[in-house]
């Protein structure tokens, strides 16, 4: 988190409380069950929805804000954010996530079930808290039911050579972009900015989100393990097809079917020599420009913000985020 | 389902429009996860909790009702219970369930993950539908993170032989008394009743849940795979001691330890004869006895219901739930 937000100190200061309450919210006086939560509630990720959420809201009149609601929404952010990786995490059997041991990896796949869904039970009930009665219910009901369906339908594409770089776009629109245009454009609302803002923030929360997923994608083929902190290479074997890939085999379907057709059996070697065939016909300079068509959408946007410094942040966090470790 | 409602025409017709709800709000374009969403939809369990809260809602002035809420709610009851039944099959590695294969045993566990996920989003959007902005809202939630809580605390407490009848009640209170609590009191509330009569349906759901699952974990010492349509005798190799063993295991700890020690390792002839003891020893006799005063609490309460023929009915349904086949 610090290296993302340490820039931004009123941000950075705010996270902080943000994750205490989290850490408050998943207490219990169970002692097993309290360690078990306290180690979902201590992954400490770069705090991103949370910290647009804060950082939209600056754009409203801080006269009419409720410090201790927004506080509030922006944990409810991370808590869905992070209730979906917990069971993501057993879905890939990673063992990994930002450097540390995942959940499920430490605690067994049966707490890790549990363990997602109070979080997703804590989520729903800040949202009770601070919003009950409001179209925000419904916006965060939806945003949260397009990245399970965007899951859902990725887990279905697996091993799908075929896949479309719509239905690619598709699904990370659900399983990414959604929370991020909640987060931007909840900061935009209950910052207390006019309707015009709010739009704008939702249509560049989700132009960031989809940017952000297709460079996350990227780094899995342009990245070490030691700068990326999971495992590299992992989405191949698990028949996760990313862009990268798709714009290369949708180029060259028959030398990549010798590989892929392998699906799950596929050896360390061959993903290797995937990944260099990605590299050699240009996939990854194809889906860089697929993430760059998007950045550019959510600069335009940003531009149409009202001109004073958090607008200036905000550029400059879009900025940080998309330009990405490779 | 028709076994149980079958006496009561208008029920049972209210709640194929309730199963047809569901049908209906979990279909999705997406082949695939139609095909596994419609399994879940198809599990025919007795739509005990929908039952009831319909039930319940009788006692209300049908003049101020509205059906398609009704509806609504009662579906999201059954929601909540299907999406946590998922979640705890994966955890359970249950290959039945009410006789038929469960959905994690069929598509495996990563769907069953998001599956129930699902279901829980579906519950969350009936709810905002029907009840946002009331307090109902709250409820739900708190119903659903005690829920959660016993199920968390019930897989803490695993193989722990000296476990108390107080802390697996409290495990029971949260993971099924809560959750008829709320039926029977949503049922009153939705149903326009007066707050008296709110009050004595929580009561009642309350009472009912616990007697409900006390008898069903005699049921595992008592039946056979054919009546019960899951596997037999599951509880004591997964560590899940429940009452007939609770009681039987402190008056005769040292009996019991020999076998429980082994934990998981268990045979499945020592589990019968774990089983023979518990029977030799009464603890199935005590567990009878203990539901048997939750049963009458719940007579109790039913008594202070108005005298008219929707108590009738609730009185006839209480006793036929809690007059098992054993």
């Amino acid at each position: 988190m610090q290296d993302l937000w340490k820039h931004y100190p009123t941000i950075a200061r705010k996270l902080e409380a943000v994750n205490a309450l989290i850490n408050q919210r998943l207490s219990t006086p169970h002692p097993g069950v309290h360690d078990l939560l306290a180690a979902c509630a201590q992954e400490q990720g770069k705090l991103l929805r949370p910290g647009l959420f804060l950082l939209f809201s600056q754009l409203g009149d801080k006269q009419h804000q409720d410090e201790q609601q927004l506080t509030k929404i922006a944990a409810s952010l991370e808590l869905l954010h992070r209730a979906s990786l917990i069971h993501d995490d057993i879905i890939d059997d990673s063992p990994l996530r930002h450097g540390t041991i995942t959940i499920q990896a430490e605690y067994g796949k049966d707490i890790a079930v549990y363990a997602g869904d109070l979080l997703f039970t804590v989520f729903f009930q800040i949202l009770i808290e601070t919003m009950n009665g409001t179209s925000y219910m419904e916006y965060n009901a939806t945003a949260m039911k397009k990245l399970l369906l965007g899951e859902l339908n990725q887990m279905h594409a697996r091993f799908d050579q075929r896949q479309t770089i719509a239905a690619y776009l598709e699904n990370i629109n659900g399983k990414t972009a959604a929370l991020f245009k909640l987060a931007c454009s909840e900061g935009a609302y209950f910052g207390h900015t006019d309707q015009a803002v709010t739009a704008c923030a939702a249509r560049i929360g989700t132009n960031i989100g989809i940017s952000f997923q297709i460079f996350d994608d990227i780094l899995d083929y342009a990245s070490s393990t030691k700068i990326l902190q999971k495992p590299v290479l992992e989405d191949i074997s698990q028949g996760v097809y990313t862009s990268p890939l798709l714009f290369a085999a949708t180029a060259h379907p028959g030398e990549f079917a010798s590989y892929l057709d392998k699906r799950q059996n596929i050896s360390a070697q061959e993903i290797k020599q995937v990944a260099q065939l990605v590299r050699q016909y240009g996939g990854i300079e194809q889906a860089k420009q697929l993430a760059h068509t998007y950045t550019e959408k959510a600069l335009a946007d940003i531009d149409q913000l009202p001109s004073n410094e958090t607008t200036q942040k905000i550029r400059k966090i879009a900025l940080t985020l998309l330009k990405r470790n490779f």
